[in-house]
């Protein structure tokens, strides 16, 4: 059975990352080597000489061509072989692999499938990004010693924020709101899986209490979208009670986008890239917020990893299935199936 | 074949060790969470919630229950499921296995087979515990990098005293004493296997004449009894020569008795705890006495680790056969046809 | 398929590494067990106790016996037990295996396969060795995480040294030059390969310009043995351009044999002995020469290890062929050839 949706876009690297240097990141369980050339378009390339199997990454970069350490073999930024020292055949296995590399909201998008298939417009959209009253946060990573189907799970299931993530964003009250599961597909084709909630007239949490200047109760939703099969979305606005649930009214309140992608390094390993999208502090230093948000993220990758061992040591993956498994269920099976279409 | 005695009293942990937090250990290779209720009752659970897999040891206990750290399930104490956040039906499958444990002699003993045939009697007996003119030992624990069948054999093998503890307890006249070796029952129903020595007339060991008062020479013999499937008792005196050897007499020397109760972490990785009751410097701060014991069965551990790993390199045991090895294997054959009856 | 060419001499240690205490080194996947007796006679045991597969190294020497560190049974230099402690009987299979072990070249070379085959006389001749005008660099050691058969590649292929020695003695000139394949036997009846190349009226490499004092352009030679299945010699020479390239007027020049050893651990892991014969600097000091040295052969590991990861990720060894592959490709189908050889 196929591992991988292979036929997607995934964040290969920030762009921040990749500069006149050679980076190597595994993705999907292929090595591939990344640089710029001298104009900054950025290259994706199997990082793995087609003589012998050398890391392109331990070459170095000669002219805009990769020049692999071993035996000094130039590749073109189209992975064509342009030079083999010593002799001026150039045999035809001696070509590099190279991938769809699209920059966009500050990162390399990879695609990592049939080539022919790679359409850029079909990258998730991320909302608000630099429109004016709104401000982001990107360039976070984190490395989860899990699958991405469980952190996919995770990334869909509101009903663990309470439990994981007690000591930070943990709200007591929300445990007891039931959760409303949609399946649908975006604008661009996407197919998503829908998960959310509203916990209204409600204390709001300690960390809104500290942003907004609420003067009672409040009313909070969370809209967990996963487009699959590996961008989440969550919407998250927290605004006074009482007023219509519009869009309009959420933009007035308390709202942040967060965009999870994620990128299996392996089967069972995952790179974590996180952005954020928000209307509050908008010109303040959020270091503080960041290394919040990294915590509450490690809680879930604390969790999940635990998780990750246990299902390796017994084969299995779940014993009993509760309501709120509704929305997490979707996702495994829908990425299972994209994986292996039959 | 089934690698495990399931139906028997493994010590889990030292009293000591388990309070009021959840405290995890694998034991014939499942995850195990222990606490104790408010009353001091003491529970072993299976480290695994019946819901996604997660260990329960990073969850928390609320009002004497287990609460899971990822969906909030509650436990009680008996494994049923008492909550479910966000749904009122608990589904039958939303059970945690729990393990028969009973605390004696400072120790919390578990019960990891049929919990129908759990019976506290079978607990071996610590002699001299507590009684008048005896001190004890407890609290004693060591890991020791292989499997509790190598160990085993090493605790009923005399002869590899004077080699392996050369530098501490080892007697080279020792060396050509040979071993008679017996097998029976004790009033409990436990199979065991006996070794035992004489070394009369012989200059006391180095440990020995520092802590008795011999005139000359000493009559001393070692008793290693090993109960299957999981604990050692070695009797082991000194007494002047020429004396009749009954069981009074040896009380008057010098007498211990040290207990080993192997627990399988996993095939080839146990836990190895030890006690030891004594007649000798009953008041006395006997930590350079704890520290040579420890430092002794670590002599053990390096041998029995070594030896695993050439076991596991050659998928063989023992090429030649010798005299002492007659209650080793007795033991070794004992013990793999109790874990695999038929 | 027998991974391992078992007759023939491998070095199993520098002479200095042996001495009155037990030495344990892994040969051809066998744990191998070295001292010498007191007059110095070198002895190599199978590491592992016929008893109870104890490693023999964990005991000690007793009037040049080995003594096992766990029941103390005695072994002469020929491997026969010659005590057991506790019975008089000596069981037959309580035999330790023992290796031909040949002291030259203050090395120690061991034969692993059918001890009838070993003929000291088949090991591999060094070059000037002891001959006044040269001075001996030996004694050095390195772990090279992959195969043997990497190395061997790496050593008949002069292609490399341009891009993986680029920093040290690297010469862009060369990558250009073609390069002459011969295969043949010596003398001693032992396989070669040899490559080599003449690079005419260059510009002497930087650290030749140091050494030597050539008043103009040089002509260089190097020619890569490989002398199967385990050591590899190069001789290296750089003179003054447009003389006769006869032996007398190389050895007029600066010259140096390069000798490296290989001995399999495992599979994938190598022993990597190398010394070194040299007609300048010759009652100097030369530990930055050594220095240098051993960064040039931590290089190649570097290369060579990042490949071996590679094979084994893939189970592939190479996809395009190039001219510089004559050499390495016929060492290595040579070596798999000899250790299977229907």
């Amino acid at each position: 059975m196929e591992k991988f949706v292979r036929n997607a876009w995934y964040v290969a690297a920030w762009s921040k990352e990749i500069g006149n240097t050679l980076f190597s990141r595994r993705i999907l369980d292929e090595p591939v080597v990344m640089y710029r050339t001298s104009d900054g378009t950025p290259v994706a390339m199997l990082d793995r000489c087609p003589h012998k199997l050398t890391p392109l990454s331990l070459g170095r970069i000669i002219d805009d061509r990769v020049q692999c350490g071993y035996h000094g073999l130039e590749f073109d930024c189209s992975g064509k072989c342009v030079y083999v020292p010593g002799q001026n055949r150039i045999p035809p296995q001696a070509k590099a692999r190279t991938f769809p590399l699209v920059e966009r909201y500050n990162a390399l998008w990879i695609w990592m499938g049939d080539p022919e298939l790679a359409d850029p417009d079909r990258i998730i959209e991320v909302q608000r990004y630099d429109e004016p009253g709104w401000a982001v946060i990107d360039g976070q990573y984190q490395y989860h010693r899990t699958s991405y189907l469980n952190i996919a799970e995770n990334l869909v299931d509101p009903a663990h924020t309470t439990y994981v993530h007690r000591q930070t964003i943990g709200n007591p009250a929300a445990g007891e709101v039931p959760v409303t599961v949609e399946v649908s597909k975006d604008e661009r084709g996407n197919d998503y899986v829908l998960a959310y909630r509203w916990t209204n007239n409600a204390e709001p949490p300690p960390i809104d209490q500290k942003l907004g200047s609420f003067s009672g109760l409040t009313d909070r939703c969370q809209y967990y979208y996963y487009y699959l099969p590996c961008v989440s979305r969550v919407d998250v606005v927290t605004m006074e009670a009482g007023q219509e649930q519009s869009e309009e009214n959420k933009d007035k309140g308390l709202r942040a986008f967060s965009y999870k992608m994620l990128t299996p390094e392996t089967e069972n390993r995952t790179h974590f890239f996180w952005m954020h999208v928000r209307n509050f502090r908008i010109n303040e230093d959020v270091s503080t917020l960041i290394e919040g948000m990294n915590a509450t993220f490690q809680e879930d990758n604390e969790i999940s990893s635990a998780v990750q061992r246990e299902q390796e040591a017994t084969g299995d993956l779940q014993y009993a299935w509760l309501g709120i498994d509704a929305a997490p269920s979707r996702v495994r099976k829908m990425l299972e199936k994209m994986a292996s279409p039959e």
